[in-house]
């Protein structure tokens, strides 16, 4: 195979300022025939969890190509700027070394190869070390969609050394599953750790302790199935839990964060009321 | 004619989660050569009528082609996925039967054809049932743009069994119009259910009176043409009266929102003056 | 040379509504082989300042072709409608004349020509006259594309008549570099209209004092050299010192905005301390 014709392109710039837009610019000089698709810029600023997860639920549906991904508050450092093979070609991924991309890559079978993006041929001469994204990322992309080989970029790099990317796995406390809000979308859905496979055993009518707040919610197929002024539980695009609320947002209702703890109990758990403790009644107190 | 060449996009789905990327995704995947056009991903969250409203007043200017639009609520549940044809093949708008598509299909002369979208071969297998954007519109859409026929999307619908969109009307009152402001832009302009010919007898100047305030406006070109410290009311892009002002926003000038209603009265009127109270008037002068 | 095969497209339009996609619409169903790059449309509303820095921060990557910006509060008014060439053809510049495009030609090498854009064979006809991104310069763009020659959109401007774009100059008072804060990103960073060339002289570690706040800034080569708790002066991708701070916003830390004055001041500065008065030392322990 020679070359690629698409590139996705993630990162936490955002749509203020003119950052995407120069970063397509500049595969369009260098690359005019290549179509580049917004995954989105939307992570938070500096987020690499968020960002290297938002790609990993993308990286399913990507069309085969170059996938630049930049979420870099190390830029201007000595992290490593890298090129990650997967499927034996059919993608490769470009991004900081940060653990970003590490989920993405895992999910689509793992890396065919890596390789440090060190050769100043494929790079612009930049004014200052702060936008690897234009300076970087985006020539070293293009180059790969007109035929550049990745080996070409710089050296080799053992896929072993990469950084990856850590996300808290659910567990069993005393009959308890302890999750995690892993992502809150635009409409306040709060997604889970937690497949639909991990729960069967607690029923489809499930009690839900975040923080002192204790609420049961229903297994449901659609937002619009959750009764007013309920929560539902809902597999959502992911194929992971969501808490949901319909036509409103659950994470507004529950006032939660992403990251926060999540405890899914059965109803007839026999952990007795008083399970949430003094001390965390006292501090919760002191918060309100 | 066999297929279609441009996709035109819209939805709810912001530019915070990778939503959008994800459907061109699925697009590019299926149909290479087919260009998507993001209409606009800003509807506010499950607001059926604003996405309705807005699609209308693009649709006049969208290229010929098929139209995705996903304002849905009611994903998930047996609300229909349709397809709805105007011009008799010249466009194909797809999304929930739940009245979004209504205002656009009715300003670009109504529907020649409808079908319901239950063909399994034209949907990608989901993980859940709430992103019907990218697991059945995206695919629908990419094969009729490779020539597959609506037809075979699924079963013919009559189109007169289509959720109707409802869009409120304005009426005379004793001499004053009753409008309704059915979009504020980001620039502040507040856009009502008036076109200019609905006016004429008003005048030129004109009085507006929203909730307890009342304030003379005069029927101006140019935003810039309005003096300071004034409102205007000028004829905008879709050809209806906005109420505007120069150079910042005349929605938070007003603290009004979409929906509120607004009076338009001819500043001769005989109507009372009483209709605006002592006390709103002592309100306005603290505020100024 | 005959057309263009790009389009790159600034406005303050934002992404809520439906103005961007249709800009794209009108461009894509006039000359449908065009690309068009959103270089953004963040801009904040009628900001004609703003729009113009990000144009010419821009400006050099952009792929030669049209350029389409349009922040443009006199729309409606008798502000003139221009087409700037510049580079002898390589590209061509649409916009208000309002000082919008000024900042990006000048950068680019000045114009090398200019008309007024007025002939209706190039223009759609408009319900209302506050879209001329729709209707005027969309279609005047797209027909350029298809080979249109400038000199077709309207008569001939002298480009000296076409109104300037005002850049402040940073300047020595006493031993301070007096600057101003250009632009604020998603990230947080003041741009600075300081180049590091301009700074030399005061070393790299620098005083920097903003109302009554004095910081002392060391100069780094990335943002994660600043160490936690201070701010870092740092040559940016535009080539300007741009004031910075790891992993969180300078502009939230220091509370200014655009436009704000920044004195950079040697270290060693024998301006006497009292320049910082008590009173504002007061206040910033209290912050602290």
């Amino acid at each position: 195979m020679t070359g690629y014709d698409t590139i996705s392109f993630l990162s936490d710039f955002g749509h203020d300022d003119e950052f995407v837009g120069v970063v397509h610019s500049v595969i369009r000089s260098i690359s005019p025939a290549t179509s580049v698709i917004d995954v989105t810029h939307g992570v938070a600023p500096h987020n690499i969890r968020a960002g290297g997860l938002a790609l990993a639920r993308a990286a399913p549906y990507l069309a085969p190509g170059v996938v630049i991904a930049v979420v870099d508050p190390g830029v201007g450092t000595d992290r490593r700027a890298v090129a990650i093979e997967v499927g034996h070609g059919m993608s490769i991924l470009l991004g900081p070394d940060n653990g970003l991309l590490a989920p993405a890559v895992g999910f689509v079978g793992g890396a065919t190869g890596a390789v440090e993006i060190t050769n100043p041929d494929y790079r612009l001469t930049a004014s200052g070390p702060t936008f690897d994204g234009r300076d970087l990322f985006a020539p070293a992309a293009a180059h790969l969609c007109n035929g550049v080989q990745m080996s070409e970029l710089g050296p080799e790099v053992d896929p072993a050394s990469l950084r990856p990317g850590l996300l808290p796995v659910a567990h069993d406390d005393g009959g308890d599953l302890v999750s995690e809000i892993l992502w809150i979308d635009r409409f306040g859905n709060c997604q889970l750790n937690v497949a639909p496979a991990d729960m069967t055993h607690l029923g489809s009518v499930i009690q839900i302790v975040i923080g002192d707040q204790l609420r049961t919610a229903e297994l449901v197929a659609g937002y619009d199935d959750i009764p007013a002024g309920r929560v539902g539980l809902i597999t959502d695009s992911s194929g992971l839990i969501s808490i949901a609320v319909a036509r409103s947002s659950a994470a507004a209702q529950l006032a939660v964060a992403e990251g926060a703890e999540v405890r899914l109990r059965p109803v007839d758990s026999d952990r007795p009321a008083g399970f949430v403790s003094a001390v965390e009644i006292t501090d919760r107190k002191e918060r309100g």
